[in-house]
């Protein structure tokens, strides 16, 4: 249960004083930091082994895109808060997993966190990781949890200078970002209306245990995915009417369309919920008429053959051949025989007519 | 499952830039362009094959409506784009299918997008398509998905300059064309409403497991209704309150009518929503009560029959001979059975005067 | 289903232009035309043929009440609204059945419509129309769908100059009219209030199929009646909080007396949908306590028999002659058959002690 | 239902001019009218025969408490108003009972309808009655539907002059009865808290059909109280916020209190009808789980006394004494039962053993 | 039922003038009265017997935190109330358990009051009780109903002086408190999570009535903890927005950290409740299944059984002895045992073949 183990990441907390970094035990051994650094006319790309290399970076007009991947390293977050005069608690809260998304305004930067789910391109796993964003005027430092990330196709755009991304700003790089991570959503998405459509066909023509199951296991994932989705709207909504100097007017048409994609992911999941809750609506239904189906069933079957026990019971065979004398048993006992498959045929008719199967 | 397909053309998209256009793979092998320019006093109408024909019209005071059916060809896009100035995102929107209603306002235009869905004249098939309108000052581009749309009615109107249409702005066309696409909302409700009326009467006199199916489809058409109406209540909400040049005060008395029914529409949608609800407790109801039918049914024939299956049991018909002397078997034999037939009426009038029935 | 009665009414308009009055074919044959003119001093009253006969009160300063049953009368439609300068829109309203309850406001009058259900005065049926009312500086004209109101206690006080009526302007006789719209509804929840107390009854005592569909028919109704309602609370609060010249500040204090009552009604019909929900509740549970028990009797029963059968089956009254020989078969034959009952006795104690029953 | 009876008493009014009284018939036959006159210093009680002797107290800077049991009194309430200048309408709100708790300003006075439930400090019944205030600059003038209630503390207050009562205004002296209401109403939730704790254990333990009913009759009580409560919110909100002459900033502190336990109420009630509501779920599967047992221990005999009885069919014991000879019956037939005895032990063994009991 | 005793504390008080203290029965024997006085220099730490200790420090400019444990006492609480100048309102807030958590301003101080659930460090045990903060300029009182709480890491952390607790004023510290009482709900509700996560497993694999009642009693504690969190939301946000002169504009990125916090908590809970409810859905749904398995064994062993009663009810073995000559019972009788298995089989067969299993 993904929502208890972010818990028991707070609790660990409880009683320090706020803004303290406390390490993590559950450390990626490597911290891998990139930078980009680009801006209309040039473009430089490298890969750093100390954090402070980036620095030089901060004091050029140039767009600088710091990428660190494992935030649970707390001397590199330290170091990056003192350089780029970050508060603690936003340190704080870069390294608390688990975190709501949401945005934050300072003096001279934007705080943004989000959950991002992807497929990674390379093992073909699904990854569920925090991203933190700092947008300060000329720069953006994403944290990563883990290594490996969507963004490729944004670090290709930038290097072959295409669409927009090298004539535009900090807040466009962002932009871009967020776009990325609300795409991989609707992917997500995808998958879950996928077997949604199995569980519907599978609860309309033969719902089994199985079937229970996988609809709570659905509806699991749309709560929890609903948790991410939801606040991300205030987040890119804020961002949008964001009027501090972090945003540039021309970025904003963008995110309002970023905006409208978050509107049709919730409008999505809130259907997914509906129709969820619809199937298991079928699903109960269907036990019902299943259960009505089988005690149909025994009822034919108890009406059927009671009265024959009876017959059965009154007169054995032996009685029959009192009848022809006992010689003659061979003509009386298939007589009899022929008697009581008749009276269940008759049974049976009278039940099909009143219409009990 | 109409809401995955929506998301699947989503995720193509993944990765690229914002407004880069890219060439759908389900092209409608031809794209048609129609045009019709008027003002009060003149009339023209033409079927162009080259979108560039078009762009004459741009200039001159008369009021243009181009349609363009086929929403695929993307250097018809292109052309257009470049011509009316219009803004990349937009052009996106209007590619991508599966949108949600909305309307946004740009510098010289407002950019609106719509479901519609109607019964097509020709074919009598249910046609789903997006619709996308670009309203200028002097001119309305409309964008469909497929060829054949229900403006006929529209068009006939302005060719015989009927009704104010000819003597008003591309803002009053706009909301023409609005206005049909509402009504044939309605048309569409008034089939569900049917189907409903007819669900109702199956679900309290006879109810199936068909009718359990037919209720999950009625409630997955209304919530796939709902998606588009809830938004188009904003949409023109937003186009009624709307200061911009775009929307003469003249028009705006007619938008708010169309309101009206727009609310009219949300009204039923969700007194259909309610309907379905306790439709589904009804039937739920009845199973439960069928099952007690049934149920009552068994006990009643065990309670008759087990009795009858002892005494039968106990004395065998030899036995009662042995009153009568086993000559006189004719006469004791049915005696013995009318004695069965008596008991089982017994029980029967018990368990009747018990209200077990 | 009202609801689809009243969108198949919607439906043949699609296409035609927004404002044009189409001639219904359910026509009443008679339009009834009365005038009422009055002011603290004089009065005067009559049923007129012709529309124009009221026409001549327009300009005098006393406040003149036409009412006008049968709005299926395009003609007299088409005068008043030249005559008193009533907006197309307003009159294709008026026309059309099925409004929602709304009020909006002109530059020379106030439009509202009501739904009105009262029980007639002489045939004591319940009428179920749309009520129309433009209200003028001095003049109030109501639209009827059929003949036949609930407004003669009206008539009779400003006939008599009982009241205050003959003392305010046409925003207080409007108001007036209103309030007995408002009173009607407290009418028909009461007999909803009832049935719900018979139900509910029924339900906690002996419940049936037949309850089943009365709780839908009610369930129905409350949806039907709160479809009305609700928006009736907009249309009063517009009212009270009108700043245009039509409303007077002395009137204002009895709209929100009327708004009161609104909200109760309101109230009350929450409140029946609360009860009728819980009722549905006890409904499901009854039956399930209903199969429970039908259940026990039935496995009362095979537990009391089923040993007798089999010890029935084992020995045969036959073996038991073996005892005591025979001969003594009156003996030994009602010694077994007492043993059975005995054994069915014991079976049916077990059974009591263990709770079963 | 109070429901209805409250719809009842409106009815009779349909039709009439607002803010004209009608004489109840169902007349208490002695109103009683007590009058209170202090300040700081002084201090006078008496009760009067004619309403007229309060009005003496009017124009005194005494504060005056003038309570009248018997609200169906039509003279009284018109002398009443008369001399105090209230609005009809306000007046036609006293005496109509079943009004919904509100509060409204006029010009010199403020108006509130409050319900009042309480336990009758003589009879220990319940009382559940109307209580309108009027709050003058210098006078409290309350309407109570029957004698009796539970402001003797209050009385006995002002008397002894204890707490602030004496200093205060007559806003206060409001404040001081609205909040022995409010406290009343605690009492009453306690007692349904009480029921509900009876009814959990009940339905954890042992449901039945009386259970069920007992939780239908809490819901109906939470559903009404509701109904007085929520309402109760808005009046003492708006009288907290209330800047009219009437109220002193130096009472707002106690009112602001009263709305504290105002919202308290809400939450219990709230927090009782989630109860409700998850008992009854429990109630449900209470049943289903019943069922189980049931159908369990029916499955449980038929599995195994069916293979006995055809054990004993096929061989009644005559059969068996031809292994022996007939002559050692005695030694066969004990034989065929022990089998008989064995075969079932097994059959129960397996039963047992494939977890089906 | 903790709804229950709240509501019960509260009825003492009926009728009393409101802020009079009444001494509460239930007295911790010793309220225990410790104090803590720092700067950013000094401090200074100790237990006094007499509250009139505390008021030494009252006009220092040193920050001043006085901690009463055991509220009940009347005595302190008054003298308190008097040196620090605080409502008596409020004071009767402190000593009244069962409050909803709220915030209030006064000119010199702000109110509030929490619900705090911990784990006490020394017994292990859940503590449950109310903290009451009076947050003045350069004080903070805080009473608790019970001695024991979990500040240490704060009183630690300000001994030691670590973080910025002696930096900063009275507000910062109050929101150390609150921050303290926040984590340890998120201990809490791992509780909850974990017992979730049993229960939902339990639910899927083999739920039983012990499983229901575990649900039930989720909820409750849901239903509880919800009652005391959201008014918390309402609480911290005031803080956060407060711009009286007590909250210094540096603690306030504190408050709203604290807030993300509360908001989490919420999100959590809320979460919890949609898991529950999907629970009990899979629980319902677990014990319909579990039905249907039994009716089909009970149906699979009537339709087996009973024609094989028939079968040996009419020819018991005897008849059989006939075809093969009664001395060659040896052969007849197992060929007809045999004949039964074949047939029971071919019951079984037809069955399996039919999907009824």
């Amino acid at each position: 249960m993904l929502e208890i183990n972010k818990i028991k990441k707070r609790i660990k907390k409880i009683g320090l004083p706020p803004g303290i970094l406390i390490q993590s035990e559950e450390i990626h051994p490597d911290a891998t930091i990139s930078v980009i650094d680009y801006d209309k006319d040039s473009f430089r790309e490298k890969t750093v082994d100390k954090i402070e290399e980036c620095f030089v970076f901060k004091d050029q007009p140039t767009i600088t895109w710091i990428n660190i991947d494992g935030t649970q390293h707390m001397s590199i977050l330290e170091k990056v808060g003192e350089c780029f005069n970050i508060h603690p608690l936003v340190l704080e809260d870069i390294m608390t997993m688990g975190q709501r998304p949401k945005i934050e305004y300072y003096d001279n930067y934007v705080f943004i966190v989000l959950r991002m789910v992807y497929l990674d391109k390379d093992t073909k796993a699904m990854v569920d990781e925090e991203l933190s964003l700092i947008i300060g005027n000329n720069y953006l430092i994403s944290f990563q949890e883990k290594p490996g990330d969507p963004f490729h196709v944004i670090r290709d755009r930038i290097r072959n200078g295409l669409g927009k991304t090298r004539k535009m700003g900090s807040d466009y790089l962002a932009y871009c970002l967020m776009d990325v991570v609300v795409d991989n959503y609707f992917f997500i998405l995808e998958k879950i209306g996928e077997a949604l459509e199995i569980i519907e066909e599978e609860t309309l023509e033969n719902p089994t245990t199985d079937t229970l199951q996988k609809i709570h296991e659905t509806k699991r994932e749309l709560i929890y995915f609903r948790k991410f989705i939801w606040p991300l709207r205030e987040v890119v909504s804020s961002f949008n009417r964001n009027e501090s100097e972090h945003v540039q007017s021309t970025t904003q048409i963008y995110v309002r369309d970023l905006y409208d994609h978050v509107i049709q992911l919730i409008d999505s999941i809130e259907t997914f919920r509906d129709i969820t809750a619809s199937i298991l609506e079928i699903y109960l239904s269907s036990i019902s008429n299943k259960m009505n189906v089988i005690m149909k069933r025994l009822t034919l079957i108890t009406t059927i053959f009671m009265p024959l026990t009876i017959v059965a019971g009154i007169g054995g065979m032996s009685e029959w051949s009192m009848i022809t004398g006992p010689d003659h048993w061979m003509i009386s006992y298939p007589l009899f025989l022929l008697g009581l498959v008749i009276i269940g045929f008759i049974s049976f008719l009278i039940f099909k007519k009143k219409g009990w199967t």
